[in-house]
C-alpha cells in the first residue's frame, strides 16, 4: 500500500518535470501532457520493452496513466507557481529516481536475466524518461552531461542485485537501494558534484 | 480490397510527407528514402513493438516497402511539384491518420489489450511515423506543438474502442471512426484550430 | 573463435567512434561511457527488440558490455591520442559495419523472417548504433545525409540474403559478405563518393 502511493508519487514528480520542461519549450496543452506521460512513464516502457512484457506495464495500469496526464494538465494551469517549488521537485525527482531504479531492477531480476543485465535495465528504468523528454525537447539528454544522477541509480542497482545474489529479503533491500539513490543524488545536488569532463586537447 | 487500397494510399502519403521534409533538410537520396519510409512505417513499428508482434507486420509486408520507398523516390525526383500539391497532401495526410488510428485500435484490441491501453497504441500509431520524422530531422515533433492533429485521432480511437465495448460491428465502426478523424483534422486546418498554449509567467 | 574476436574488435571500433563524438559534444566520463555503449551496441538492441528477442543478447553478453564500456573509459582518458588515429578509426569502422550487419542479416534469417525483412533488419543493425549516437547529440544522423553507407550494408546483407535463398554455406557467405561491405565502404570513403542530393527548385 505504502509502496503503490510512494510509487504514484514518483510518476507525479516525473510528469511534473516533464511537463515543466514542456511549458517552458512553449508546446501547447496536449504537448505538454503528453511530455508529462512520456517522462513518468517512459521509463517502464523502454525497461518491458527489452524484457518482452507486453503490452508494457504502463499502458495499462489505469492509476500510472490517470495520475501522470492530470499532473501534465495541473502543471499547464499552474506553471507559474509550480515552477517555483524548485527545491521540492528536485527532492521529489531524486525519491522518484530511487523508486523507479529499484523497481526497475527487481522486476527485471524477477524475469529472470543475468544480474548485470539487471542492473543496467533497473539504471534504464530510472533514467529513460528523462532521456526521452529531453530528447523529443531536441535537447542532448542531462544525464549524459552533468551531475551525479545515473551513477546514483547505477550504484543502488547494483545493490539490490547483491542482496538478490546473497538471498536477503527483497522489500527492506529495495527500501536501502532507493534510499541509498536518494540520498546520494541529494549529496550531489547539494555539494555540487559534477563527474568528471573530457580535459581539453 | 477497398480497405487495402485506402491503406496503401495512406502509406503513400505518409511517406510523401516524411520525403518532402527530408528534402527540404537536404539529405540525400538514401536518406530521404529513409525518412519517407520511417514516417510511412513507424507508427505501425511502434505499435507492434508495444505489442510484441515480431516481426513488426509493417517489416515482413512487401507491398507496404515497396510502396513507400517508390514514393520516397518519386518524391526525390519530383520534389518541387509535389511540393506544390500541398492543400492536396494534408487532405491525403487527414485521410492517412485516420486510416492509420482505426486500423491501430483495432490491432490492439483484437489483441487483448484493455480498451483505452488500445486507444493509447491507436493514437501513437496514427501519429508516431510524423514524430519520428521530425526526430530525425532535430525538430520537435509537430505534433506537439501546434494544431489539433493528435486529439483528432485520439476521439476516433475512443470511437473504435467504443463500438467495440457494444459489439458493435467492427468494419462499419471502423469507417465511421476514420471519418471522423479525417473531418475533425480537415476542421482544424480549415479553421486554423489552435490547441491552448500555456500562458506567459 | 576468429569471429568472435572480430565481433569484440567491431564493437571497440563503435565505441569509439561514439565515445569520440561524446567528447567532442563535451559529455562527462559518464555521458561519454555510455555514448560509446550505446553506438557499439545499440544496433543489436534494435534488432533483437524487432526479432523479440528479450532481453537483447548484447545487453545479457558480458564481454560486449566489459570491452564497449572499457573503450569509452580509454577514449575518456587518452581521446587526443585516438583523435589522431582518424584513418585507422574509419577502417576499423567499416569492419565493423560489414561484421554487423551480415551478423544481423544472418541472426534474422534464422529467425524465420522473410528474406527482405531480414536485409532491412541486417542494414539497421549495421547502421542504427550510429545513429542513435547522433539522435542522442542533438545531430539528424550523418547515415542519413552523406556518403556511401547505408548503400554498401544493404548490398552485403541482400549477398547473405541471396547465399541463404540458394543453400549455399553460411560461413563463407558471411564472410565474402563483409569484405563486400568492407570494400565498398572503403571505396567510397578513398574516391569520395556521395549519393545524389536533392536538385535545388
Amino acid at each position: 500500500m505504502l509502496l503503490t502511493v510512494l510509487e504514484l508519487v514518483g510518476i507525479a514528480v516525473f510528469a511534473a518535470s516533464g511537463a515543466l520542461a514542456a511549458v517552458r519549450a512553449r508546446l501547447d496543452v496536449f504537448g505538454v501532457v503528453v511530455l508529462g506521460m512520456t517522462t513518468a512513464l517512459g521509463g517502464g516502457i523502454i525497461r518491458d520493452v527489452l524484457l518482452g512484457i507486453h503490452p508494457p506495464t504502463a499502458l495499462r495500469t489505469w492509476p500510472y496513466l490517470l495520475v501522470s496526464a492530470a499532473t501534465g494538465l495541473l502543471v499547464f494551469v499552474f506553471h507559474p507557481q509550480v515552477a517555483k517549488l524548485r527545491r521540492a521537485v528536485l527532492l521529489a525527482d531524486a525519491v522518484g529516481l530511487g523508486l523507479f531504479t529499484t523497481g526497475g531492477t527487481t522486476t527485471a531480476l524477477a524475469a529472470g536475466v543475468p544480474v548485470y543485465t539487471a542492473c543496467l535495465i533497473g539504471m534504464t528504468t530510472g533514467i529513460g524518461g528523462g532521456a526521452l523528454r529531453d530528447l523529443l525537447l531536441r535537447e542532448i539528454p542531462t544525464v549524459l552531461r552533468q551531475e551525479i544522477y545515473a551513477v546514483a541509480a547505477l550504484t543502488g542497482a547494483i545493490v539490490v542485485a547483491i542482496g538478490h545474489r546473497l538471498s536477503l529479503p527483497a522489500g527492506p533491500t529495495a527500501v536501502v537501494a532507493a534510499a541509498l539513490i536518494c540520498g546520494l543524488r541529494l549529496l550531489a545536488l547539494w555539494r555540487r558534484w559534477d563527474a568528471p569532463r573530457p580535459r581539453e586537447r
